[in-house]
């Protein structure tokens, strides 16, 4: 008799996501305790050994809750045949909001923490639930297609195996493995937004849309993914087309060409372009990239358009100059 | 003293949607006799004349509801100077449920009407409240960006002046115009999957991701459909420059130009492929496309995928062959 199915699902996961890695490769499982990492964890155990790969975990002290370095440490010292099993503390600070700022500081520490012990792989427990969260905040900001992108599946060093398979599989397998998952209470406060997203808005959507939308949120989030992959693409080599000169401080790009292409693709470019002259990217907005793409689309002799950080965006005998003003 | 800002703004939509159209031609207003498309038609009454064009009025009767006669004929009668200004009386049938019924027989009587009138355009009341309702019903299928994309603005003879006006704008500007809209009672009830997403999902959204999520769903929308647009045409040409034969019944693609595309591309490429060798496309799932993508990604010399029609795909000498089976 095999192991309890969603024993062995979390175990499969695991395996495929490691599948590509030469043997004696170190991987850690970041771990905070609650069921899903925790389910991670125990698979990973399980899995390295018979795949030749070693196996350790980390789990991060956000200082945050009376008695937090004691969990971390219960935690680092749980039987899992895990080594090496390390508590990393880290000083949580306030850019970005509360949420945005743990986030941060936890990443950094993995990431010290990967590079210190020489892990070419740290995998993370966010499930298919926590996509349909990052879907729909995503969907809230209403930026477009990278905003409803959710989480990669591997990004960089990070790997998260469990991306399409649900918390209830995470629970049962940690109860089928006798470990105690801890409940953070950070997950029952409501003034975090992916909380009150969690609790209030996703049983909404399911009661009212029937069951199945965290599932059609995850598909929704891998379909954006490799549409927005692939316009990138697209956008990248219909800049290198455009650009008749690509240096900071000034762009210039051939009006024929970019009238050529579609408006995402043309909206995209515009920009790369914008970015690549010294628009600070995060003060570059969809109504800048607009007013620039109608000096294109829409070309009735109109004046520069003024851009964050001090450019201005002109055409010119059939050519759109991104440049520091003034442009002489 | 102009008009109030709520009649300013439904009549300048209206305006900018009837740009393009030459003096003379006939617009109708479609009319159920609800807040937007009520306002619609005292704009398009109001614009129209202005425009040098000429404006009426339809009204669809379902039949649904006991007194819907009577109540057509009120909304073909009220002094807008709307003319011609008829009662479309429609058969309701039953396939794909009530709502997707009672929608295909309003939008084929509006098409006649328009054929029949000699109707160059007819405008539709949906405002940016119809299209964040249609686009969360669109994430809850989780079937990608077209789902995400809304309604058009233009798609044939139908212009949506309002997609970026809200409700509220057009309930104010009835007010300001002395018209009373007529509440459908089928607006209240929860069996339709509309009305639950209006009453119980977009509520719980704003309250929890703070105001604003009708408009971010409805440039989720607009971005998804550029998007869209702008992968269909890279497909289109990758379609051809892969195809070496496309007649019904047989397709045969260039494995190495499809492997030369990005994923989300050469779905698109084979979707187009299997419907244009007969798969019906309703028929066609994401699953089937996957499947014959490996054929091309993870060649290990598997044997064909069978599709639905009766169709099978294999690949054979560096060739993806989509034709009725069996293939000799």
């Amino acid at each position: 008799m095999g192991p309890h199915p969603a024993v062995a699902d979390v175990r499969r996961a695991v395996r495929e996501a490691l599948g590509d890695l030469p043997q004696g490769d170190l991987v850690l499982a970041a771990c905070s305790g609650g069921a899903d990492s925790l389910a991670l964890a125990a698979a990973l155990a399980f899995a390295a050994p018979r795949m030749g790969l070693r196996a350790g975990l980390v789990t991060v002290d956000h200082g945050l809750q009376a008695g937090s370095e004691d969990r971390a440490a219960k935690v680092a010292a749980l039987p899992l045949d895990l080594e090496p099993a390390e508590v990393l503390p880290v000083k949580v600070g306030t850019k970005g909001g509360p949420e945005a700022a743990a986030r941060d500081a936890r990443y950094t520490a993995l990431k010290d923490a990967a590079t210190r012990l020489g892990a070419v792989a740290v995998l993370l427990g966010h499930t298919m639930d926590d996509q349909a969260e990052t879907v729909l905040l995503g969907l809230a900001r209403g930026s477009g297609l990278r905003s409803l992108s959710g989480m990669a599946k591997v990004q960089g060093i990070y790997r998260r195996p469990f991306l399409e398979l649900g918390r209830s599989t995470t629970v049962a397998a940690c109860r089928q493995l006798g470990l105690e998952p801890w409940e953070d209470p950070h997950n029952d406060e409501h003034r975090f937004t992916r909380v009150r997203v969690r609790k209030a808005v996703l049983p909404v959507l399911e009661g009212e849309l029937g069951p199945g939308v965290a599932q059609a949120l995850a598909r929704t989030a891998k379909l954006a993914r490799d549409d927005a992959d692939a316009l990138q693409e697209w956008a990248e080599r219909a800049f290198a087309d455009c650009a008749l000169s690509d240096i900071p401080g000034k762009v210039t790009l051939a009006v024929p060409a970019l009238e050529d292409l579609p408006g995402a693709v043309r909206r995209r470019v515009i920009k790369r372009a914008a970015i690549d002259a010294g628009v600070p990217s995060g003060a570059l907005s969809a109504v800048h990239v607009h007013a620039v793409e109608r000096l294109v689309t829409e070309w009735r002799g109109q004046k520069g358009v003024d851009l964050p950080g001090g450019l201005t965006a002109v055409r010119r005998y059939g050519t759109l100059i991104l440049a520091i003003s003034p442009i002489p």
